[in-house]
């Protein structure tokens, strides 16, 4: 055995003992099973506009960008997206990559260095903890939506005369709750600071965005990150802001001048979905209320986005009401410890606008027998 | 204007006095020029196979995948890719990834920490870099395909009690040369070190790439890592070795863990352009003597891959090249300082099978004219 091979056993022994092992379980194209686990928030990744589209790019385009956006990979339909994408979330301008990962890796690092002070919130999505860790900056986490931390952060950056950069989410994943953006926004107003605001999990889910709906977008001191890939159907990421990001991110952010652009079938797909999203206010509606009423009946808060988690006993008892979920037909998501920043094991549900009534009402009866039985 | 407006107007600013300002120039569907360009090395991303292939994902399994793939984001369409891959590089396991960064990134982050002895070729592609960064772990760029240099390091290390990463690719971008990749296996197999190849630029040109060719592939010590959106003309990367280093990925590397699945078209696309690589070596033998024969009429020395960079006198001489050869309906790169490693400037000509033969001799009868007038 090789020094490399004792030490990736050794890895997996310990993930084994600890019983975190993770398997990749592939699902067939014509699966069943109601998904109540993934992102598709909106159902507009299955809808047959959606595919149509996508599937004509494919054909006209071809199955690929081919190349770096700055040397021929840059479609007329990148622009097509970026031109709407920047109109629906009310912001000057925007500027896709192939994945939301790539869009937080380039904002991050393009903006910030040594000599950059990023506050970033405890909760924050794993990239844009490693798009600090790229960047180099000098980092402080803030402890989850603490108003007061960012304000003393942000006075003792300004003291040492760092320019600073403060990361939330608009919508956390985990536990679902709405970051306090219109007293970040003041706040990185009056300390001259750059609020970046990833909006993952609230395009779409809440139109355009909580940046756009608190009427925060425009502003220079606001910088906003989205997918493609959730409620948009597709796969992607975007930047959006002033014009002068936009170009600073085109020259400097290296996760987007070394990247092969995004294919043509998920572009034409977002933009789609985006169409569809416009023309179809209902679909967010429909996500809204369906959470709220699931809430109500599970006994839990509702969630300011599409995913409400259900705090188990145990990590067994997530498990086991997962397991029973997937006998009655329902695929939910289980959350345990390391990967909850509070330690509670929870059941994660997806609600999505992407089921027809009767199966919803019938996903809902079964939820709240098995969270009865297990919780 | 904000501190971050300012900063931004004077970072535009400095690369305008340095005449280095980068701009998108978006193709539109029915571009009637050749491009010489791009990394659609034999044709297949606008293969009318694939592109059905691709358009009929989209149909089937939607435009997105829907979730991370360790959620509910795999698709039997992925395993399937995934098999292909390891079967046709001759490695026993594959992990696909939603860009060639992100395979990259991840193969890198999760092996390498604080402990670890990162022994990184002069020349490797910008994700390599970043993953390094990304790791934490202790670097050291060596001088570009210099054994000896490998050699003293990887010595160093085995001194030291470090384990080692050794980080190459097997066909360079900008020179477009071999890595001496026999003489670097050997070397990692005697110090107990693990070889990394991006094989990036290798795959499709040269079959299954320079490692499966040489008979490096499988060695426990030998790790590929390819692109799909090159000659495999969709989007998206792969990791490539033994299957420990498979479920390890799945386990620990959060550019896997933490993104949304690759989209079903750029899958299924690259799975068809996979079939046709296996199904018509004609095609990279094509590439490989267009290049041969590229080469010699410009007096150039015939790179490894299907990248030939012309040495032009000056960056204005290689710019006007370019600019002329675009009159000439024939879309071919240039590279400028800073850009390059050694401070020459080049046009740069992607060779591809994906052009009929009369176009061929065209643009190569263009190309002699032109190297002539402004070299």
């Amino acid at each position: 055995m090789t020094a490399w091979e004792e030490w990736l056993a050794a890895e997996a022994a310990s993930r084994e003992a600890a019983g975190l092992t993770r398997r990749l379980r592939p699902r067939a194209a014509d699966d069943v099973t109601i998904d109540l686990a993934g992102n598709d928030y909106l159902g507009l990744a299955r809808d047959p506009e959606v595919r149509q589209t996508a599937a004509d790019a494919a054909l006209r385009w071809g199955s690929s960008a081919s190349a770096s956006r700055l040397v021929t990979g840059t479609l007329a339909l990148h622009e097509e997206l970026e031109t709407a994408l920047a109109a629906y979330l009310a912001q000057p301008a925007a500027l896709v990559f192939s994945t939301g990962y790539h869009a937080n890796l380039a904002v991050v690092s393009a903006l910030a260095d040594r000599g950059t002070r990023v506050l970033s919130d405890a909760h924050v999505h794993a990239s844009l903890v490693d798009a600090v860790r790229l960047s180099r900056a000098r980092l402080s986490v803030v402890p989850h939506s603490d108003v007061d931390a960012v304000r003393a952060g942000l006075a003792a950056a300004a003291e040492a005369g760092e320019r600073a950069l403060v990361l939330v989410e608009s919508v956390y994943s985990v536990l679902g709750d709405a970051a306090p953006l219109v007293e970040l926004a003041t706040l990185c107003e009056e300390y001259d600071a750059l609020l970046v605001v990833d909006e993952a999990h609230a395009v779409g889910v809440h139109g355009p965005g909580l940046v756009a709906t608190l009427g925060l977008a425009g502003l220079p001191h606001v910088v906003v990150t989205a997918t493609l890939s959730k409620a948009l159907g597709a796969q992607g990421g975007a930047v959006l802001g002033p014009v002068a990001l936009r170009e600073h991110l085109v020259n400097r952010a290296r996760p987007f001048i070394f990247d092969t652009g995004l294919a043509p079938a998920p572009t034409a797909g977002a933009l789609a979905a985006l169409r569809a999203v416009r023309s179809r206010p209902g679909l967010g509606a429909l996500v809204r209320e369906r959470v709220a009423a699931l809430a109500d009946v599970l006994g839990v808060v509702a969630p300011a986005g599409a995913v409400l988690s259900v705090p188990m006993s145990s990590p067994q008892a997530a498990v086991a009401a997962q397991a029973a979920a997937l006998e009655a037909g329902l695929r939910v998501g289980c959350f345990r410890p390391p990967s909850v920043p509070d330690g509670i094991s929870r059941l994660r549900i997806t609600v999505t606008a992407g089921v027809a009534d009767d199966d919803w009402a019938r996903a809902v009866d079964v939820l709240v027998a098995l969270v009865k039985e297990h919780q």
